[in-house]
This record gives structure tokens, C-alpha cells and sequence, in this order.
């Protein structure tokens, strides 16, 4: 059991918060139960496993270290798991991971896609939290254009509640994925606030990709000029804008009604 | 102008982060130019406004001190203004305010509201979110029912953009709430994870309302016994919950587009 907040295992989990770790040493870090269960099921391959026993005792996924050989797990005492994360409330599990491809070719797609675009997302919130959305939407992939996020920040993990995992997902520049989608014929929606068409006078039952930018710029013209359409949000009040977790799930959920779902 | 950070009104500033402080002076903080401008908008009370001069050269809200006498106003140094806020990139604005009653018989209503409910709300940050989802959507009203979180939390105030003071807004238990509901003829929908009914087979073009729960509990059995149906989101994914705002939002936008919005 490591007791010792000088080990060097500990000192290098705390170390890969920073994205520049994480892209050197092809590792980052997941930490939850929940999440890493969603990792193994991902197809994610872990590299390390720690795990705090007492804390580990609380956790709603017990089945999760099954998948483990005793050896495969390092034990950690109560106060060097607390360096080791920056939750509260976490249940006792810290694994390290190697990051995958993301890139478009390994996406599948189904006959009919739904694939959500993020442009130049900045928030590891907003990126989980759409994560999250596409999850529970069913749709095809999230493909996030040039970000200014790592997709494996420890918020995006957080934030995504381990969806990151499970939703097909790929990061590009915006020329490749708009490539992309005429090479699969897929009609792209770029939701603008200058747009003229409604969001829910639009037929999204064929193949379909909404493009959505930044709350605080939009979308760069090279979206908008090139979508298929720009399309809005009836926006009523006193701000012009909703949290781009928000509009993309309001827009997702649309389409997934219009398709029966 | 203030230039010391002992200086007792910079002190009070600090001091009002607590609930408790909040409610014994019965007054808040507005921290920046767009939240302040909805406050006075919203027929909030100004009782103190601070404003850095250099930062508040930067703000896109330069019209908001035209509201105050130059006696009104207090100057305060950058570093003083820095302790006073929490949020960085701030434009040189803080207000302290008068709180607002919030009561269910304040609420003025459309002929056919649209009314959001949420119970039990704990996340400053969903509060805010729901707020400014409300806002741009243009519903009659947001009713907080046995709320674990202060309407006047910073994180509310920053979160919703300023929402909270435009938004109609009341604060209430959810018995009263629900007697609220009948007196006024609105349909009540919660929204549950083992409804029967999809939330887009309902017609929310009659007086309604929307109930919302935790996220970590969802509803009590108070509202899921008494409201006139239960609603659910379609959930195709791994994990079974979607953020109570992305939620909210997916509904009330459904509700609007029925209503031909």
C-alpha cells in the first residue's frame, strides 16, 4: 500500500493534470467508479489502478475492480488518494489510461446519422456536458474542431460522467470534418443567432450534423458560409444566448423526436 | 476613491458570499455591467454601487452608470475591486441590492402560462442555468420549491447572466406550490425516469407546468403522487440522467414549439 504522499506513482497522477503530460505520456487520468467502468466498456486500455479501500467500501459500482487482477491494483492509503484527485465525494478509484485516435476515419456511422459538431469548444464543462447529452440522445458522434480543450481533461471526464468513454467521438480541423461530411453526404445545420430558419422548421430524419460554436464568439464564418443551412433558436428574453450545452441538446433532442425515437 | 482593502464597506462586500449575511442585512451582491443593468431593469433597489474605473473602461455595458448620480457611485481601487469579486475578467462593476420578495402571489400570468418548477435545486450553477433557458424561452415564470440553495448565491446572480432579476421569480415550499398549480388551473407535468408518457406526446399548449427534480434524488413522492402526469425524456445511452438544465431546456423548448413560438 502506498502511505508516502513523496511516491513517485502519486506525484505523477497529480502531474498528468496538466494536458502536456498527458500528450507526453500518453496517459491520463479517470477517476470514479462509474467512470471507469464506462472506460472499460469503451475499450479503454488501463495502465495503472489505484484504489482506497475505505473510500472504495461507499462506491455504487462495486463490480467494477472485477475486471482486475489483485495484482493489477495498488492500494493507497485515504490521505494519498486525496492528493491523488480533486473531487469531493469520490469513491476510492484513480486509473490511469492511454488516450485514443479520435481520428474520423474509426468513426461509425449508422444509416442515417445524427452527429453533433462542437467548433473550438473551450469549457471541459460545456464539452461533458454535451458529451453527456449525445449519450443520452443515441446520437452517432460528437466531432470536436479545432478545441481549445484536451478531450481527456480531467473536467471532461468529470463533467461527461464517463460518456467520453462510450460516445464515438473525433477531433479534427474544421476543413476535415466539413470533408467529411460531403464525403458521407451528411447536410450540416449551423446554428447561428442570425439564422432564418427556425431550428424545428428543418427535416433532420436524413443524415444530419448540427454545427455548433462558442458561447462567446459563435461560429467562425467558415461554418456558416459553408453549412448546408444556418438555423436558430427562438431566442424570447432579455439575453441573446443560451449555454451551448443547452442549445445542442434543445436542437439534439428535436431531431431525435422528429426520427421517432 | 477606496484604496484599502481594510476598509469596512470592502469588508461588507466579502462578508455578503454567506446566506446568512445576505439575509440579516437583507442585501446581495451584483457583480458586473449586464447583471446590474437587468437588476435595475428588473426594479431592483441599488444601495451601494462600486465601480473601478479601469477595468470598467473595458466593459460592453458602458450605459449602466448613466442610472446614477456621480454621488452614488464610489470609486475603488483595482485592487480593491479585486477583493471585493470573485469572477476574473470582471468590467468594474459591483452593486450591492435590496432582495425581492418572491412570493407565489406576486406572479402575473399569461393567459395560457408556462410555468418551470424545480424542486429541491442545490447547484447554484443549475439554478442559473434554468434561469437563462427560462429567459430565452420566454416562460411565464420559474417557482424554486424547498430550495437548498439562496436565490441570491453570486453563482446564481453569475450563472443566470442576470436572468434572476428579469425572470418572474418565486420562492416557495412545494404544498404551496402545488396549491398554487390548481388555484390557477395549470396542468402540472414531472418529469420521472419511470413515466409512462414521453414528454413530447403531451400538449403543452394549455396552461402548464413542468416539475423538475435533483439530479442526484429526481423528485419526491409529493409531486410524482400529486401532479396531473408523469413525463420522461427518451434515454438511449449508458448513463440514465441528463443536467436538470439541459433537461428543462429540451422540455420547455418542446412546450414552445407547440405553442407555435
Amino acid at each position: 500500500m502506498i502511505t508516502s504522499l513523496q511516491n513517485p506513482s502519486v506525484k505523477n497522477v497529480v502531474k498528468l493534470s496538466k494536458a502536456r503530460e498527458r500528450m507526453e505520456q500518453q496517459r491520463f487520468v479517470i477517476e470514479g467508479a462509474r467512470e471507469l467502468s464506462l472506460a472499460l466498456e469503451g475499450g479503454y486500455e488501463v495502465v495503472e489502478l489505484y484504489v482506497c479501500r475505505e473510500l472504495f467500501a461507499t462506491t455504487r459500482y462495486p463490480e467494477v475492480l472485477t475486471a482486475f487482477t489483485e495484482k493489477a491494483i495498488t492500494e493507497v492509503s485515504h490521505e494519498v488518494f486525496r492528493k491523488m484527485v480533486y473531487r469531493e465525494n469520490s469513491d476510492g478509484v484513480v486509473a490511469l489510461a492511454r488516450p485514443k485516435e479520435h481520428g474520423l476515419g474509426n468513426l461509425k456511422l449508422s444509416q442515417s446519422p445524427f452527429v453533433i459538431i462542437l467548433e473550438a469548444v473551450e469549457k471541459p464543462g460545456n464539452l461533458g456536458a454535451v458529451l453527456r447529452t449525445a449519450d443520452a440522445a443515441g446520437v452517432d458522434a460528437v466531432v470536436v474542431c479545432d478545441p481549445r480543450t484536451d478531450l481527456y481533461n480531467p473536467n471532461v471526464v468529470r463533467s461527461s460522467i464517463g460518456t467520453l468513454f462510450t460516445v464515438q467521438t473525433a477531433r479534427c480541423r474544421s476543413v476535415e470534418a466539413l470533408a467529411w461530411l460531403r464525403e458521407n453526404g451528411i447536410a450540416s445545420y449551423a446554428a447561428e443567432l442570425q439564422a432564418a430558419e427556425w431550428y424545428h422548421d428543418v427535416d433532420f430524419t436524413g443524415p444530419s450534423a448540427i454545427v455548433m460554436g462558442t458561447e462567446a464568439e459563435g461560429l467562425t464564418d467558415f461554418w456558416i458560409d459553408n453549412a448546408t443551412k444556418r438555423i436558430k433558436i427562438p431566442m424570447r428574453g432579455e439575453i441573446d444566448s443560451l449555454n451551448v450545452s443547452v442549445s445542442t441538446a434543445v436542437i439534439t433532442f428535436e431531431a431525435m423526436r422528429q426520427r421517432g425515437y
